[in-house]
């Protein structure tokens, strides 16, 4: 097939119209499939079924330490589940502190207390005249809304094939004091797929921050969602952080919210010694103790974080053959017409797309007219706005199989259409 | 017997040199009681096991409306549980919204928001010189400790026998817009025990804050907690504000931590319509949803609020006892002395006990030292300091009644010591 730039005005002319039939027969199909966001699917929710079960007609629930799990208390998570993210995480346990189900809950209180409150001791960021964080991006939209919402003015830093412009982060971070943090998702990010390099994770360690409060948010939300069997490797940011004497600088937060059940996982915090008290002196004011049977549920379930390695194979026997049929169809339909790039990722939840610049918008136009939902277009960049107009965020996890063809080929169809539109009109 | 105070210097003296020899006896036996908290004992927690079964071998995990409990959303809640809370407080489904397990957690949350963020559109506290709320004494430690975290000076108002001196409370909230909250435990108050009268709640509803911003933090947390046959009614403050057009005034709070589990309970608030949007609109950002899993398990194992009613009896089957084996001890060892006072609840967790002024710290010393743990002497005040150093709150729930009669003796031992020592040194 003839790259659609080299094409004279009549071939794109005719291709379009060819196509504009195809996309009216989707039309005509009135399909309804949602690809908008992350969730895993009935199948993988399955998965965890037995979870539910691992309490019945047991009696001891007494935690490791004795504590009964039904009553107040043990602020910072059972010890063993505990023990389980520190070993996902190589941390130690006393660096773990276990809240509710949500990460991103973890991460807004975070945000929340340094607003409110500052961290350790340093002037509560409400307070500052000006807040400002850095976003690499395409990055994950709920981070961005975070920000929004507290008017930290977010700034965009262009993801380089191994992690985030650093020459660019270290050029903020040590020069303006109002920069107060950064979200990086290091590990099959959210949506490229990429993880950062040991050099990436290195020179993170080595910023010197000029806002003694300035923090890494690191959303190491997809550590063990592998979906090849020489699975990315992530430096783990603490040993590099040991060697610079940073360790305060990194909160790194986990959940098992696409291991065990979006609706009802474990959300962790892993911090340094002085980070963990600054955490726990405003957890303890704020709770007297996250849910402990849910803790217990998943402790008994998986046991160990090798039980939740385990596990992570049967979900990504079910996902992997979702991202292939994505793949595929891109490789098929689009990879030779020069209109299109896309990431192929060892893990994670997402297929990062670029369109031409200036068609993404349309994409998502055409792809919804014909009824298929995508993540909103622009939703990977702060404030919404791509400044090109050409990521999508591809979200295979969802749909059935069936689905995911009928929605790719229509996406596809789409890319395919508004690139045209696009070069008939330059 | 004589009232102590009526006694001659000898006669005390020869009344404190026995007790002091019981005393003595007590330290002998070594004993490790702790009566600091209100929590459910081991026989309430094991009424709600059967909760944690409601699910076993179940396919069904789609709530009301068809959401999947174990996947991401329903931010406010699975229908069917913001129904049982509705009908709990008396309001609608759509006023209220379900958080995690810990209705504290949720109180914290709206000061926190109200900080960094402001109340529907206000300042944010934390940019204010002078935050203060208004807190009824003797009250709960656990809100006292939220404003001392954030630095909002506390003003004590005295409780009377039916709830906060609603002139006071007037006087600073119509006059005073740096005034903007007040923390309120409505029914069966901790530590009291008093329900507020129809006309305390009226008074209320009638309140003109001087500042927009200005909340009552209504914690509902004992809307359930029945002692008696004759329980106290409560009126609802939502039905008195709307004669008032004032319904923006109120967060209410409760949760089923002690109705359930006190470590896997549902918190919720109930709040207006606007004051709800308000709220979610920081929700949202804050978490993509709560725990579903447990909310299933509570709608499938309480049904009803009136399941829950029902399943209150057994809580009370299992607490009344324990406070009348308290209370009996006091009438029989303390009613005659002219040295103490104490309530005697119809419902909640909690007996308020007053010392002579001046002799609080002393007993909770004397019963420490014996090997029983009081909650901390001064908790039930602003800053830990009651300043006549007389109130006690008593906990008698968690122990077993052999414990809690070998306590409650011992107790009475040590007020009437440190009443002798008092009186003595007078």
């Amino acid at each position: 097939m003839k790259q659609y730039a080299s094409m004279t005005h009549a071939e794109q002319k005719a291709e379009y119209d060819r196509l504009l039939n195809e996309y009216r027969a989707f039309c005509d199909q009135h399909l309804s499939l949602d690809m908008s966001r992350g969730k895993p699917s009935n199948e993988q929710l399955e998965l965890s079924m037995p979870m539910l079960d691992v309490l019945h007609g047991q009696h001891d629930m007494r935690a490791e330490g004795g504590v009964d799990i039904r009553n107040y208390g043990q602020l910072d998570g059972i010890p063993e589940v505990k023990r389980i993210f520190a070993d996902l995480l190589e941390v130690e346990p006393d660096n773990i502190m276990v809240g509710g189900n949500s990460s991103l809950n973890m991460m807004f209180d975070c945000i929340n207390w340094a607003e409110a409150l500052g961290i350790m001791g340093c002037t509560p960021w409400a307070k500052l005249d000006k807040v400002k964080f850095l976003c690499p991006v395409p990055g994950y939209d709920r981070h961005f809304s975070i920000c929004e919402l507290f008017g930290i003015e977010m700034i965009n830093i262009p993801m380089k094939e191994d992690g985030p412009d650093m020459d660019l982060v270290r050029e903020y971070v040590e020069n303006d004091d109002s920069v107060k943090g950064i979200w990086c998702v290091p590990k099959y990010s959210n949506p490229t797929g990429i993880t950062y390099s040991d050099d990436v994770v290195r020179a993170f360690a080595a910023l010197k921050p000029a806002a003694k409060d300035f923090r890494i948010f690191w959303d190491n939300a997809y550590c063990v969602h592998h979906l090849s069997d020489t699975p990315d490797q992530l430096l783990n940011i603490f040993t590099a952080c040991k060697e610079q004497g940073s360790e305060d600088l990194v909160y790194e937060f986990t959940s098992s919210s696409k291991i065990s059940f979006s609706g009802a996982g474990i959300a962790v915090v892993a911090a340094s010694k002085a980070n963990m008290a600054d955490l726990k002196s405003k957890r303890t004011i704020q709770t007297i103790g996250p849910n402990k049977v849910v803790q217990l549920m998943h402790a008994r379930y998986f046991h160990t974080a090798d039980g939740i390695r385990e596990h992570m194979k049967k979900h990504r026997a079910l996902i992997e053959p979702k991202f292939n049929v994505v793949l595929d169809a891109f490789d098929k339909e689009l990879s030779e017409l020069g209109i299109a790039s896309y990431t192929r990722p060892n893990g994670g939840y997402f297929i990062s797309f670029d369109t031409m610049p200036g068609c993404a918008s349309r994409v998502g136009e055409l792809c919804k007219q014909a009824g298929v939902v995508l993540t909103t277009v622009g939703a990977t960049f702060p404030y919404g706005k791509d400044p090109e107009d050409k990521n999508i965020r591809v979200a295979p996890t969802f749909p059935s199989i069936e689905e995911l063809s009928q929605a790719v080929t229509l996406f596809c169809l789409c890319v395919k259409m508004a690139s045209l539109e696009k070069l008939m009109n330059a």
